[in-house]
């Protein structure tokens, strides 16, 4: 593959401003002229959003989680086929709301043996990362706080537990120890605003 | 996992009567008072079948080779959690119509590329083969002849050609000399009742 743009996601822990922060990049880029595409995981183009809803209708206990990995890799493989590859070829910027530190981490963290196969699975089938990723880190207590009005975030905080939090918190931080070169850390506890500055100087060098 | 059960699984050529066969031999297992499952591929759980469906609805080019292969791993890893697994564990004997040599010889012939990639996804996600396979041998013109009152093979047939049928048959034959423990080959050129007593004494050895 001739990978003529760049390919950016966003990670971090749950309601830690990945999806506000990858929107604005979005914007900012474009409004510098430059040729973006904002897209999502799981999810992202109309196959993976298929498998996604497949995956996600119904009792949770309905697919073991080997059958869930292969389903996600099978919705990944085909936005990547579909959208994130020919946007590259064709010299864009692909910003991407998570990708597959996320999968490493909940498969990983809900079962510890499943971490090796989730990174074979990925090796064969998948294949490539992000150029870059963006970490905005956080502590889970101040996500909390800051989803109180938001009740989506506030059940999966419940759901999970601070503690996973804890554990989702170090497990990105140490994915990003592991590759320096792909991550940039942010520091996410500030205003919306201030992030948004800290995401487009973090990444400032590696732009085209 | 403890195997007290016996898995059994019937391949061939597109109209070799495996389906025939398998639901033959269920019939005369389960006559002589043993307990058996007949069951499919793909498909044969809810999971599988729902997943099965996706996969062939809509557009044949919606999904890349890759993409669908992964789908029906994911309908054969939920298969064996939901179905097979649990029937040998109680000691059935689980007949299946098609398992994985059926992907092994469709995914590889029709993009040579591929042929390592289904081996190492079922060595990582699958991992278990049958006990024995049932290969019904016959010509591809004999199955030809036999079909031409059934409109859906005819289309197979024309769809590949028999030149592709001719090159499943001597895959098969290929898989079965390089696993000759597990491949029972039975000529499939008789008549049912022919073909169906051939089945079962080339079984008989293996029999709990
Ligand atoms: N810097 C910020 N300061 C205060 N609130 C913020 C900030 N960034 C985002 N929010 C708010 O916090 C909530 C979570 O943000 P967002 O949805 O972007 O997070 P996320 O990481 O995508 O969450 P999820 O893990 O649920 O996808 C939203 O209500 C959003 O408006
Ligand atoms: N021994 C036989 N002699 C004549 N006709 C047969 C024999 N066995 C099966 N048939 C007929 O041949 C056709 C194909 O049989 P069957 O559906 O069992 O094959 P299959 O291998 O399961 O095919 P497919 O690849 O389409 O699943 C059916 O119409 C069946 O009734
Ligand atoms: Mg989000
Ligand atoms: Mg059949």
């Amino acid at each position: 593959m001739t990978r003529k743009g760049l390919f950016l996601s966003f990670e971090g822990i749950d309601g830690s401003g990945k999806s506000t922060q990858a929107r604005r990049l979005y914007e900012t880029l474009s409004g510098e002229g430059r040729d973006c595409i904002l897209t999502r995981e799981p999810g992202g183009s109309p196959g993976a959003e298929e498998i996604r809803a497949l995956v996600l209708q119904g009792d949770p206990d309905r697919w073991s989680a080997e059958t869930e990995m292969l389903l996600f890799t099978a919705a990944r493989r085909d936005h990547i086929e579909r959208v994130i590859t020919p946007a590259l070829e064709a010299g864009q910027i692909v910003i991407c709301d998570r990708f597959a530190d996320s999968t490493r981490l909940y498969q990983g963290l809900s079962r510890g043996d499943l971490r090796e196969k989730v990174d074979a699975l990925h090796d064969l089938m998948i294949g490539i990362e992000p150029d870059l990723t963006v970490l905005i880190d956080m502590s889970p207590t101040d996500a909390l706080a800051r989803a109180h009005a938001r009740r989506g975030i506030e059940m999966r905080f419940e759901d999970f537990g601070l503690d996973l939090q804890e554990a989702m918190r170090a497990g990105f931080l140490g994915l990003a120890a592991d590759a320096p070169g792909r991550f940039r850390v942010v520091d996410g506890a500030a205003d919306e605003e201030t992030v948004a500055t800290r995401v487009r100087e973090a990444i400032a060098p590696d732009l085209p």
